[in-house]
């Protein structure tokens, strides 16, 4: 009884905790798949190419866009994110969940493009809470943050084009939720290849 | 960012393993309120009036449809099965999540009236287990399984109505899907009321 795969988006604003999460839910979960983004930004301190961004110049990213090759990309405080079509396509043809964290500008275009998509909203636990993030990252300028914060502010109502929140309140709570989120996801009859069935 | 409540329906072939299940998901999800459904069956050895059973005479079941105290009822195997309204609409009114266990046939009609419910088709592993189940319950006549088993067969179709199977080969393994539908289903942006977001 296979399920047909699928792409669980994970979006929220910046600052949510988006990233730790989706670090903390792949070991539990066999046959997720993470799509590594494309980006124009530099890394940060420990952030590898491939591993955690596959990181471009301008002229790579326009390239890859002229060529169709992003499922979806935008532009984002100043640089620009995409989601590298190819790998994501080829892992739902074989049957298997990728997962993603995108925001929300491009997680509106993969909902356009692929409705069957699992969309889920993370949600920092306060406003005074997501400004203490942006400041312990250490990396982006007060300007830079002060941005972010107004853009997270715009974002929130985005979440009614989604199909789950998560409050990204503890870390391990959250887990468990987006865990229990992708099995629920994994059993759905629209999923499922009812052909296989054992009766 | 409190959800509203909803119902979720358990439900499959006879034998398939709902009462089981449901007893085992209980403890194990708070605020989870198990609906007792009404039967003019007689109780099985261990089975207690008010626990799971409501155990009523035909003219009592009867008086109960007439006063429209029912959401669904059916009638299975030569007895009738029923869903008595008021405990369901007083636990969704508070916001709780309302788990029973019933026949195809119920399910159908509790859909039509509560399409926001979260309907579950429990699958037995293979036909012959359902057959070796129902044998060693030891509560129906060779007839009797021989019905239910054709029934079973038959029903076994509705599955594209519902919204997520679950195959109960393990227990623990059918235990922790139903939870992590539940809790999936508690976190749907849908059943959320969004005016109490923390941004």
């Amino acid at each position: 009884m296979k399920a047909r795969g699928f792409l669980v988006v994970l979006s929220g604003p910046s600052g949510a905790g988006k990233n730790t999460l989706l670090s903390a839910v792949l070991p539990r979960i066999p046959d997720l798949k993470y799509s590594v983004s494309a980006t124009t930004r530099p890394p940060r301190p420990g952030e590898k190419h491939g591993v955690d961004y596959y990181f471009l110049q301008d002229d790579e990213f326009q390239e890859m866009i002229d060529r169709g090759e992003f499922l979806e990309w935008a532009e984002f405080a100043g640089y620009r994110y995409g989601t590298p079509r190819r790998f994501v396509e080829e892992c739902l043809a074989q049957g298997l969940t990728v997962i993603t964290d995108i925001d929300i500008q491009g997680a509106r275009q993969i909902k356009q493009r692929m409705p069957d998509g699992v969309f889920v909203f993370l949600l920092p636990p306060s406003f005074e809470e997501l400004e203490k993030r942006l400041h312990k990252r250490g990396t982006d300028s007060a300007e830079a943050i002060g941005r972010r914060l107004k853009i997270a502010l715009e974002e929130v109502a985005a979440i009614v084009d989604y199909d789950y929140w998560i409050l990204n309140r503890d870390l391990e709570e959250a887990c468990e939720q987006l865990v229990a989120i992708i099995r629920a996801e994994r059993a759905r009859v629209s999923r499922t290849d009812l052909s296989t069935l054992p009766l």
